[in-house]
C-alpha cells in the first residue's frame, strides 16, 4: 500500500528550491553519475528512510536506491542506511529534504525507543499525544510507532476524551459522559481526565472506559490505580503531564500499575537523529 | 501584510479533526461562550502568537483575541501571552493547533536568542541553515529572526554555497566559480565551503566572496581568519558543523573572528515552549 | 463554527459553468437586483439550507439570505424554506448548485426520519454505513444525524470492524481481536461480524465489544440477541444486510432486541427531495 | 486517452480513510495475497468499472485487475464483473470506495436504461439535467450516455436556456434572443423554455433554434408540437418538468412527437445498483 | 458577482515573492503610508483593472483602491487609471504582478479593437481563438471582447470544430456531421473547415451551420461566400489562417462578405500596454 | 531531474476541455492511430519542446514522442521539430495545448537570440526581468536563458533592488544599504537604481554591489560608466529602461560599456513563433 506522502514530499522540495538548485545546474553537467550512501552518525533507530529515498526519486525517476535497513531498526553510529545511484544532480539537489526527513522521523523513533526500555518489564505501554509538528502527524505517529510506543488517537475525531472543560460545559461528568454516549459513533470507548481521587470516583460512577490520570505525583497515581482495580477492573489507566523522557522518573511512574504513560515530548521535542550524506 | 499561512494553519486543524471534535461538540452547547488565556509555562522567546491565534479565528471568525505579547518578546513563566473570547467550541478544538504552532516556534526562538546571548559583543552573528521541518521552513526562519539570529539563504534557488562535490563536478574550485559565475543571477554572492586551510587559499584565488569553514577545530580556524583577512579583506566568513548550541563553545568559536556561525540545530533540535492554554 | 464545505461548494460551481452561466450574463443587467424564495415542494426533513445559501454568498458576497428554517425541521409542501435577495444574476447563476445540495441532503435526511419513525418506541437506533457518495460523506453523514439517525464511524481509520476476511487472514477470530488490541489506539471498541451464532460465541469469546449480526433471518437474530443478553450484558448488537428502509421490515428487525440497525439505503438510494426556487 | 478522475478517487480513498485502514492493517500481514471478484447482485447496466479498479491501483499498484465487461453492457444478477489479485490489504481497503463509485454509477446507467427503453422506437431521446450530484457530473453523464441517453449541456457555461427570468430581465423573448446572439459565441444553439402556446409562438418569431417544453400536459404537448412542425419544421423540442422514469408516462409523452425528454430523476434520484466484492 | 481570478493572483504573488520582499521589508518601515496612482504611458483599451487593484488588496487587505476608469475605455497616455493608498510595502511589493497583468490583457485588448475599427462599418465581428496563454485563457478572452471582439469557444467542451483529420477519421464530411450530431449535446451548432469550394459544397450538403474559410486567398473566399449565401443562406462564414492584425488586409477580408474573421494574435502576439505605478 | 511543469501543462489541458473534445470524441474512433509531426513555420530559436511532447503524453500516456531538435537550438522556416505517434484522439486534442507553450516560449527565445547577437562581440550580457506572465515565469525565464539571455533575480525574494521609493522611505541610500546588509541573506549582492550621476555617486559611497542605470540616454550612459570605472572597478553596471529590442539601439547601448542591458519586452512583448502539428 503506497502509503508515502508524495505531495508532501514534493512540497518539500519545492520548499527547499530543489528543482531550480543554482549552485548544482552550474556546476555539475547533467550527465554526470554520482554514487553515495546514507549514513547514521548515532546510535538510534530510523524511521523515515522510504521517504527520504522517494525525496529523491521525485527528483529524478533515474535515481536508484536500495534501504540496507527497515523503518523501525536499530543502527549503530557510522551504519550505511542505503545505497544510492544516479544523476549527480539529483543526489545534490534532494539531499536535504531527505535528510530532514530520516533525522527528524528518527530522532522521535529513538527516543520513543528509549523511553519504551524504560519500561521494559512492566507491561506499560508509552504513547504518543496530539503535540505534533503541524503537517507531519502522520509521519511522527508511525515513527512513535516504529520506535515501539502505541499512538493515542490520531485527532480529535476518532477517540473522546472528556477534560474539566468539557465537564463543566455539560454540567457534571455523568452528564457529559451520557451526552457523548449518546451521540458519538458507537465505535468508540470514552476516556475522563482526572487530577482527583474524588474526579476518579466519578469518572467510574459515570461509565468512563478509560481514565486518564493528569499530574499526579506518584503517590496519588497509586492510590488512583487500587481504587480502579479495586472497582471496575476493566477500566484502563493512563498517566499523563508532566512525566517527560527521563528513564528514572518513567520507571517510577509505570511502577504505580498504570497500563500507559503518554508523552508530548516524543513528538514536540526529540532532538534529531544525526545522518548524513557521503559521496563514493 | 498578511503574511500568516492560512492553508497551513488551516490544513493542522483539518489534520487535527478540529472540525469534527466530537467530545467538544456533544458535551459543549454551540451558545456556550468561553473566555480563555494563552500562557507561558517558562521562560523564552515568543514566536509564532498570530498564528497561534489565527487558529482560532479560522475554526470559527467569531473568536476575539488580543495579544498581550509581540512576537520576538521575551517573557517569564506565567505571563499571559494573549486573552481570547468566543464561542468555547472553538476554544477548545483549536486549542491544540494553536498550542503546537506556538510551542514550536517558540522553542526555536528561545534557542536562537540563548545561542546569540553567547555570542554578545562579539559582533558574530548566528546562522540558521536548510535544516528545517518539512513544510515549516518560512515560519521556522521568522522563528530564527524573532529570537536574534539571521537567515542563511533560503533554499537551493536563491544563494550559492559550492561544495566539494560541486567543486570535484566543475574540475576545480576555479573552474565551479567561474561557472557559477558565468550562469546564475548577477546579484547573487559565491559561497565556498572549504575544510583545509589549502582549499581556503583555492576558494580566496577563485574569487569567492563568502568562505564556509566546515567542521574547523578552533585553532585551524583561527588560521584560517588571519589568512583570508590578510588577503582579502572583503570576503566574509562562516563557520560551522558540529558546533552546537553550548554557549561555551559559540563563544570560543566567536573569539576566532569568524563572521558567522550557522547551526543546524536551532531549527532541527529546539525543545518545545511550554505553553498552555487556561480556561477563565 | 464555520463547518460549510466553502472549497466543495465552490467546486460546484465552476463544475456548473456558474461563473461563465452565459445565458444570465447576455439576457440579465448588472445591476439587475432579484427576490426569490427557496421552496420545497413535498414534505420532508431539510438539511444542507446553509450549504444551498452559502453557494449564492460564494458567488456574489452581496446576496441576503434569511433562513426561515432550521437544518433538521421537518417542513410540509410547499413550506418556505428561506429568502433571498441580491443581484439578479448571482441568483440565477447559482440556483441549480444550491438545489442540488439541498435536494440531495434533504432527501437523505427525509429517508433516514422515516426509518427512525418506524423503529420508534424501541430504544432502536438507526446508523448510517460507509455507503455513501464520493466526496459527500461528510454532508451525509450530518444529514442522517439531522434525520435522526446516528454515525457509524466514518471511515476505516476511525473504528474497528473485523470482518471475515480479517478472521481467515489472522488465523482466527481471537486471533484477529488480540492483533486488533495489541495495536490500535486504545479508546477504539472492537466489533466483529457474524453470520452463525457459532459464530457470535467464539466473537463473546474473543472478547468483541460490539457485535454485527449481518444478513441474518429474524428467527435468527432473535436467538443470536438472546444468546448475547444471557453471557455478555455489556455487549452492543448491530443488525445490517438486506434490510433496506421498509418500515415493517425496520420494525419486525428492531422488535427482536439489537441496539442498533444499520443501512446502507440511507446514503445510496435516497431519493431528492424536491426542492425549488422560485423569484418573486 | 486517460479519462479517470484519478483525483476524485483519491480523494474518496482519503475520505473513506482507506490509507490508515486500522483492522486490516492489523489484522492481515503486509505479504498476503488476496484474490476476489467483483459481482452484481442484480441485473443493470454497468458504469464506472474502470474507476471502481483504478482505486484499488491507486492505493495499491501491485493490484491486478481484469475487466469481463465492458461499462454500458447490461448484466444479469451474480454475472462476474471483474477479477482482482494483489496485495489482501489492498483489496480490502479499496472496496468500499471502489463499491461506492460503481453502484452509484450504474444506478444511474441502469435506471438511464429503463428510461430509453420506454420510449423504444419512437425516435425521442433521453436527455439528463443539470440536477447531478456535487463533484460527480463528469461521471453521472457518462453513466447516462453508458444507459443510452444524451447529455444535455454540461453547464452554464457551455448552452444557453433562456427561461422565464431571463426573458422577464431582458424585455421579452425577442429581446433576449437578440441579446444573447450577440454576445454568445457563435457556435451555441438558442433554447427558449415556454409553458404556453403563446410562449411556444414567441419564441418561434424571435428565432429559437431549440424550445424547451416545461410542464405541460400531454394535450397542451401535442398542440405545441403541432405547432412548431407547422411553422418551423427545422426547430428541435424538448419535453421536461415532472415526467419522473415511469415508462408509462415515457411512452405517453414520446408518443407526442418531441424529439427529447429530460429527466432529472435519471441523476439525482437513481437506486444504487446492487455490487458487491467476494474473496475467493 | 466575484469574477475575479483570486487563487491566479495569489499564485502571481506567491511566484514573484511578493510576499517575502526582501528590499522592502528591509527599507520600509511596516508603519509607513503610501500614495501611489496607475498611469498608461501611451494610448490604448484598458483591460484588467479590477485585477490589479485586487493584487494589492490580496497582499495587504488594508490597500485602498479607486479605479478612475472602467475595463474597456479608450485612454489616453498619461492618463490615470486609478488611485492607491495604504501601507507602502504592499503597495511596492505588489506593483510587478499587478502591472503585469493589467499591461497583457490591456495589450490584448487595445490590439482587439484595433481590429475591430479596421472592419467598423462592414458588420463582420472580430473572434479570437484558441491560440491563448496557457492558465489566462479566462482572462485573455475577456480582454478580447473588453476590445470590442467577440469568443469563439472557449475550448474542446463546448462547441464542435470539425477539421480534416477529423473529417478523414470519420469517413467523410457527411458521416463526420451526422457522428457529431448524434453524440453531442444539442445546443450545439456543427462548425466545418474547409480549404476549397468542394469541401465547402459538402460541408453545406452535410449540414454544417457554421463553415470556416482557412488559408483562403480573397478571390476564393468571394466565391465561397457567394456560392453559402446563394445555397444556404442561414449558414454563418468565418474567415480564418494567415490573416494577423494588419488593418488594410482586415479591410479587405471584411470586404469580401464572410461573418467573422478569427485572429490568434490577438491573444498570442499582442504587445504589452506600457502601464505604470507612480509613487506621489 | 523532472523539471518539467505538470500540473501546469495538465491545468491548460483542462482549460482547454482537452479532456472532453467533443469533435474529436464523436468523430474519431478510440481504437484509430495517428502519425504526425510538429514543424516549425518560420525560423527561430526552440523553448518548450519537452513541455510541449508532455502535453501529449500526460493526455494519453501511450503517446510517443522523439524529439528531433533539442531547446535552445536555431532552426529554420519548415524544420521538423519532432515527430508523434500514438492515439489519434490524444493528438488532436493536446495539438493546442503543446502548441501554444511551443509558440509562446520560442517566441520569447527566439527574440532573446536576436537581441543577443546585437550586442556580439561587446561582452554585454542581456538580461530579463521580472516583467513576465502570470505564471508562467520560471519557464519564461528558462526560454530567455536558452536565447542566450542571463536571468535577473526570479523574484522578490531572491534578489536585492533597492529603487528610489525604497531610498525615500529609508532616509537615504546609505541608510538603505546599511539596513539592507544587515537583515538579508549575507549571499546576497545589492543592486541600486540611479537616474543621475549624483545618485550614482551615492550609491557608490553606500557601498553599492552593482548599480541600476535607468533610463538615462546614451550620453550619460557613458558618463556613469566612466565614474564608476575609475572609482569602483568592481562593481557591475546594468542598463535598463526604454531600450527594446530594437538591434541597433541595444548595439549603441552595449557601446556605452556597461556589463548588463535589461528589456522587459523580452517576455512580455515576444511575438508568438509561428509553430504547426502536421498530421502524416
Amino acid at each position: 500500500m503506497s502509503e508515502l506522502p508524495l505531495d508532501l514530499i514534493k512540497q518539500a522540495l519545492i520548499e527547499d528550491g530543489a528543482y531550480r538548485d543554482l549552485t548544482t545546474l552550474s556546476t555539475v553537467p547533467a550527465t554526470a553519475q554520482g554514487w553515495a550512501v546514507l549514513l547514521a552518525r548515532s546510535e538510534g533507530v530510523i524511521a523515515g528512510l522510504p521517504v527520504a529515498l522517494a525525496a529523491f526519486r521525485l527528483l529524478d525517476e533515474r535515481v536508484e536506491s536500495e534501504a540496507l535497513v527497515e523503518d523501525g531498526e536499530t543502527v549503530v553510529a557510522s551504519q550505511t542506511l542505503a545505497r544510492l545511484s544516479g544523476p549527480a544532480r539529483a543526489l545534490l539537489s534532494a539531499e536535504r529534504v531527505a535528510l530532514n526527513f530520516l533525522g527528524h522521523l528518527s530522532g522521535i523513533a529513538t527516543l520513543t525507543a528509549r523511553c519504551v526500555r524504560a519500561v521494559a518489564g512492566t507491561g506499560v505501554r508509552i504513547l504518543d499525544t496530539r503535540k505534533t509538528t503541524p503537517g507531519l502527524r502522520a509521519l511522527e505517529k508511525e515513527a512513535v510507532r516504529l520506535g515501539g510506543g502505541v499512538n493515542h488517537r490520531f485527532g480529535l475525531s476518532d477517540g473522546i476524551l472528556i477534560k474539566d472543560n468539557h465537564i463543566k460545559a455539560a454540567g457534571g461528568v455523568a452528564a457529559a459522559v451520557e451526552a457523548v454516549r449518546r451521540q458519538v459513533p458507537h465505535l468508540l470507548k470514552i476516556e475522563v481526565e482526572c487530577e482527583t481521587l474524588d474526579e476518579v470516583r466519578a469518572a467510574l460512577r459515570a461509565g468512563a472506559d478509560v481514565i486518564l490520570l493528569d499530574n499526579m505525583e506518584l503517590d496519588l497515581l497509586r492510590q488512583a490505580v487500587a481504587l480502579v482495580r479495586a472497582e471496575a477492573p476493566g477500566v484502563l489507566l493512563e498517566a499523563s503531564g508532566g512525566i517527560g523522557p527521563d528513564p528514572e522518573r518513567l520507571a517510577a511512574v509505570a511502577g504505580t500499575g498504570v497500563d500507559f504513560i503518554s508523552l508530548g515530548a516524543l513528538t514536540h521535542s526529540a532532538p534529531n537523529l544525526d545522518v548524513a550524506l557521503e559521496f563514493l
